[in-house]
């Protein structure tokens, strides 16, 4: 037993990383892939960086009713919804282990009544060296679980669904924006 | 322009509220039921509440391959994903503007990685005065957000489906389970 | 240089407790009672509290009439304010050192709208071993601040005021009500 | 019923934006200017910005004396206060909905005792793309809170009163110093 | 692939969670044992607990002059490191996964100026199912790690060491005292 | 009694500032040097800035060989616990009260178990105008502390020591590398 491989050579630190991570994985039947690890940001350059994520929150007839006639038990779900995923996107770093903190310079929560429940779409912009896809989706996700929560008093049998990305925009990896039905359901 | 009605009359409360509520809603248009309020829980009795909630995480076959043979590129997604849902299931009340602050004390959240994805369950206890359902949904909800920022370098046209509840026990409401397609897209 | 006095000794906790303070005293300049210390909770039964704050956001006419004309800027201040200010309530452990955590069972937040600017109460209750002022005062000054956040915009020379405790019940200590114009501005 | 406006065209996206708040308003009774939205700052420069708020805890007297003396129960209340103002400037956009997280470069709390309780003021600074008028509002207001809570055994009737922004520099709309007596009660 | 497995037999819910932990291990290496999981506390009973941790802070003795005379450029770390120990204590459940959230009635740091350094103790005391261990190391290393914070521009070379659990009660696992030197350093 | 002194003089800031610290610490007991401040880094350049903190777990040989042999009760340590130090880099400005809230561009947690127990290292990087020593720090205690949660049921003597500095680089005050011995315990 000894701590000297851990102590002395700090200086070449990409050494000693591989070869922790490999003495590790002997130890703990993880091999090296399986370590969680944020990717490192440091070098990238800042740029504007936007994400737009969209839900459903499908739900009865009656419930879209209630929704409609402001008689759901705990208040309007539709605006209440909004905001918990504009302030749920600002927190994103600390419910997603392996995110970066971001400085957001923009959140926006969009909802639309329809026969079918609740959409939702959530919009995120930043300067920043990475993207705010996974804020975008963690905005959507709170506000289509508010709506579950104002509303199951009603109907506990509401689904969440297709929560996805819809377009990304900046970064050196390219534009993305989502094809029709992919993996979806619908 | 008089601050009377809001401070003499302090006796009795739910006629303020009443009036205070009417008053309100000719000025910003909210009528009555529009206005989000949180569940009284003080006079409903402390018993042992209990609930699952599941969800899935689409994606393409590669991806699920890569899951498999410990190749995503931010590590094993699945126990991060475990680990996120259980801390964000402590955080509910944070999150979920109405929600009561719970004293939980049971955790778990399940995962399965299958042939369309990856399979979500929680499963979250207490003893309190209302039920653990949001808690339930939030930690399934975060942890398949964790499975996609794990992922997402792979495949960003995965998508978070079918967030529901599946049970719930305990509290005077009575038991709920989920019957099978409803309002699902399964 | 020993440190015996904070090992060995631990059974006669008070004790300890005591003379560590005496010693520290001499050190840092504060003496014995200028240490921040909770209250010890512990051996209170647990009771229902219920606490009463209230608040008033001054501002101009013109202020006054965007609000009642849905013409500020960032969106109608008042519900955000009231949501803001439910959930503030049930993070006050967090921003006051000396809080206890409590579960809460119910805060409701009321907001009117005046000709001198907006008037906000807040209710709070828990069924706990200490009284919930605090919560009630924290989510009025949140609600309050966030008018202030969502009208700056117009007038910068808001003034929030008369933040102070309206009633508070339960608890050995007895009920309390205040009286008209004790330390107050109005 | 629809899926189709919110899915296809999101490359406009402004257009939809606006359709959509222009539909939900006839859902929720809540116009267009009811929606609560942060403001977009990813287009704003980066400059040193600088906010000083201002607050006052008015108490009986006997209270004053007793933070003179040293001998309030729950120790000094003023350094206390000044600490839990600098950690809540940095937790202010978890606190204000609309608000964006800022990395704050500086924040000082400054408390002074008086004839007639406690005067606190707030200076907060950052280098960033909006203001920190209600970081400097938080931390005084989360100070003026402390200063109630470690006293309020002795008092309940403290007043926390005349919160409002005494200056803020930086940024295109120019600088702000408050005048005398605007809206305030002193 | 099938949601059968996890869908169907929400019933006998032991028989789930054995099955989907044994397939899980086939598919990401960890075997049963590997997955994190909180202990259930549900069953147990809500009893007094306490507990007692400490730590040092080990320095240059020009360090402990500083902090005796009052020259550290960040102000007093004694009392600033107590305030933060105590607020930590109430964050436990948000930094270590496991741990069950719960009502701390009581949470007092202790520090001391000797010729080493620092010594801290944290002592605190919940009413509930299980333990507060977690909370009572969790202040004392906050806590330290605040005097570091507060001294480093003076001396980067201070250790943080011997954190360590002093004294445990209530709980039918039995109380716990310490004794000298197991796995210590001193 | 008069406000004046707070009011008037908001031009020269420096000025009040040094008369209210003077005024405060005749009231206080605590001098000008004892008041907590924050560094300020507003005019301090961006740069890249890097540090790596140590900790050790010292435990049994029968806890070591539960690890090893992954008995442990709560689940596999180790990878929990570089999770738990991940995520803690990222909230170290809220715990510790006079650190900066940074944009931390990576955080890495590195776990050995050797003979003594588990050894620790954490590695952040910031683009940023102050250091994150204090977040390397953080993320090496609260890994070490849920190395301790999630083995204390097999023994709970375990001890956290050598909490240290190992370098920091970035920053006009030089590079740091930690000499061997320097206050240490081994």
């Amino acid at each position: 037993m000894t701590l000297r491989p851990l102590r002395k050579p700090l200086l070449p630190l990409r050494l000693i990383e591989f070869r922790t991570r490999e003495a590790m994985s002997e130890l703990t039947h993880i091999d090296e892939h399986g370590l969680a690890r944020m990717v490192d940001t440091s070098e990238k350059p800042i740029t504007t960086r936007r994400a737009i994520a969209s839900a459903r929150v499908l739900m009865s007839a009656a419930t879209v009713a209630a929704i409609r006639d402001h008689t759901t038990p705990k208040g309007d779900p539709l605006e209440t919804a909004r905001l918990a995923g504009i302030v749920a996107a600002k927190r994103t770093a600390e419910l997603i282990p392996l995110c970066h903190p971001l400085p957001l310079t923009h959140v926006d929560v969009r909802v639309e009544l329809v026969d079918e429940g609740v959409h939702l779409e959530a919009e995120v912009t930043t300067r920043a060296q990475t993207g705010v896809e996974m804020e975008a989706l963690t905005a959507v996700s709170v506000a289509a679980l508010t709506v579950y929560d104002m509303c199951k008093a009603l109907d506990k049998a509401m689904t969440i669904s297709d929560v996805r990305l819809e377009l990304k925009t900046g970064g050196k990896s390219g534009d993305y924006r989502r094809a029709e039905n992919r993996h979806g359901t619908s």
